[in-house]
């Protein structure tokens, strides 16, 4: 199939540091091509892939230093645009702006939303372009849209290969892995492990943004024998400290759409400790990859009880439902579904 | 002539307090539905018009409380592009998203540009869709703008009537009026009125961005027999506070496009003291509306002399050159010209 993936240009793909969706972009298109698709992929010039790349912006943007990206993103639309007649599918990995500018050609155009959809200042675009077809990144993301989103598919990440290495053995110490920001609320995992009497090794960058939070909430609740603050770790950092975990507390206090960490987790065989919101229950399995709670006594128990969650387990898990091979079939098998209604493909005429 | 006006729907149009560019639309809006033409206006429907109004959002955005503007614009392009066959003329007062969605119909489009050019964010998309026609508020505000750019006019701001009215005597004050901000050097003011040895009132709001640099750097240089701070005055207030002014004191520190204020005190017959930057050049006649300076002690300079500048010359100077009249006649010959080209008017073509 002659598929066009269309990134964000935030970062690079994959992105030299952050950025989940440009992540996922990558991961997808490298196991396209490794499937045998003819992959063109639009994104920043220092992108790295072996599908064909179309340098859309020299650099990504943010590290470039540029603030606004619509004018970025608008042009990268009209190189896309120029050349659709050469994509059986173009697959866009951006929220907004393309539903306007190839609303003509939503017989062969898809729209993963990587992000959350509880804020209404996305709605006004889904409504007047509501033949769009859009893929969720977990069940979970859907509920506030309105009913007439034109849902094709949910397709949930898969991990690309190497990453996160299976390690049977785990270690001693619970771990925290993400920004620190109230809604990860690395106060409940601090609390959890003061309580439970466990060690916890938190590995987090802290924003511009959430300085302010992380001086006067979160500081504070660092001095502490059983807690130890090691900042922000990178990709080969991150398989060793997510492997060497006992479990991951994932103690967060909003619908996160899909959080990566959870399958980096399983990649490495430790078994999460997460909060039941959002895409939650749709990736953990309850008892085999992890344990689900409502509250902070539920999760100190649920600390005693990962010793007895089998690695093996929680790996098998991840390698059955969270591979980049799982993901590209599931993109596959939904690019099909749309292809065959050449009118364009609408949920409601299901 | 049938002409849609499509505003940004930050504000309201006219705006409840800011909103430079909805302004404008308003005055000029209501001066071509004045002079006969078949005027619609898209924008939010708490706006307030003689025109046709498409309500594009319930509320302006900003009082509303959305942060992410862009879904509302592109449903509000949507609107337009439904109804383009009943307009002559499609008159965008939006910086970007416009460029990609009517890219075929450039023959009958023309964008005002409002904002400031040079950064380097907004370039890509003028790179990309280069037929739209362009109109720069000052000729000034062109400069950082590729020489491909397809500039129709350059048209200055006029304004409504009754606004800001005559006052034949002024006062013995200078007047500084805007945002507290780096750009717009409220220390400058303060500074020329200190060793001018005349009184200075301080007509500006700050912003929650600006906290810090009122705090830090203006908020000291305050507490001094000469300086009056009065903070956020309305638009009612603005008539009498520039009209009872010696002189407006304009010392920017940045390119500024246009100077709203500029023309609201030559409307009062207050002269300006502007420092030469931007458009300054273009809007104040020096030495008949006002007195343009490069320095601190030409500024010095120039307070003492605004006192000899004929109030009335200065309003003759705002009749002849910034009344909403002369704008829509601009515009209007703006239009006929890019009509004259039925294959789409393109600069490099004349």
């Amino acid at each position: 199939m002659r598929i066009a993936q269309v990134a964000p240009l935030a970062e690079s793909v994959p992105p030299r540091l952050y950025g989940g969706t440009e992540r996922v972009a990558s991961w997808l298109t490298e196991e396209l091509v490794r499937q045998g698709h003819r992959v063109t992929l639009f994104a920043s010039g220092d992108s790295e892939t072996s599908a064909e790349l179309v340098a859309c912006a020299p650099q990504g943007l943010r590290l470039a230093g540029i603030r606004d990206h619509t004018a970025s993103h608008l042009a990268m639309l009209a190189k896309v645009r120029e050349r659709q007649e050469s994509f059986d599918i173009i697959h866009f990995h951006l929220d907004l702006l393309q539903h306007a500018m190839f609303s003509d050609l939503t017989h062969k155009c898809v729209t993963t939303l990587h992000g959350r959809l509880d804020l209404p200042d996305f709605l006004p675009v889904y409504e007047a372009f509501p033949r769009m077809p859009l893929i969720s990144i977990s069940d979970g993301q859907r509920k506030p849209m309105p009913s007439t989103a034109n849902w094709l598919a949910t397709v949930h990440h898969g991990l690309g290969p190497g990453l996160c290495p299976f390690d049977p053995r785990g270690g001693d110490y619970l771990a925290f892995l993400g920004r620190i920001t109230p809604e990860k609320r690395p106060d409940r995992a601090i609390e959890i492990a003061k309580r439970a009497g466990m060690r916890l090794r938190v590995a987090a960058k802290v924003d511009a943004v959430d300085e302010e939070y992380f001086r006067s909430q979160i500081e504070p609740l660092l001095d502490h024998p059983l807690i130890e603050f090691i900042g922000e770790i990178d990709e080969a950092q991150k398989g060793p400290f997510l492997g060497g975990a006992r479990a991951l507390l994932f103690p967060i206090d909003w619908p996160e759409p899909f959080g990566l960490v959870m399958i980096e987790a399983m990649s490495a065989g430790t078994p999460v400790i997460a909060w039941r919101n959002g895409s939650v229950p749709e990736i953990l399995g309850d008892g085999v990859s992890g344990i689900i709670v409502d509250s902070i006594a539920e999760a100190i128990s649920a600390c005693e009880r990962s010793a007895a969650i089998d690695r093996f387990r929680v790996r098998a898990h991840f390698e059955q439902h969270f591979t980049a091979e799982r993901m590209a079939g599931d993109y596959l098998v939904a690019f099909d579904r749309l292809l065959s209604s050449p009118q364009g493909y609408t949920k409601a005429a299901e």
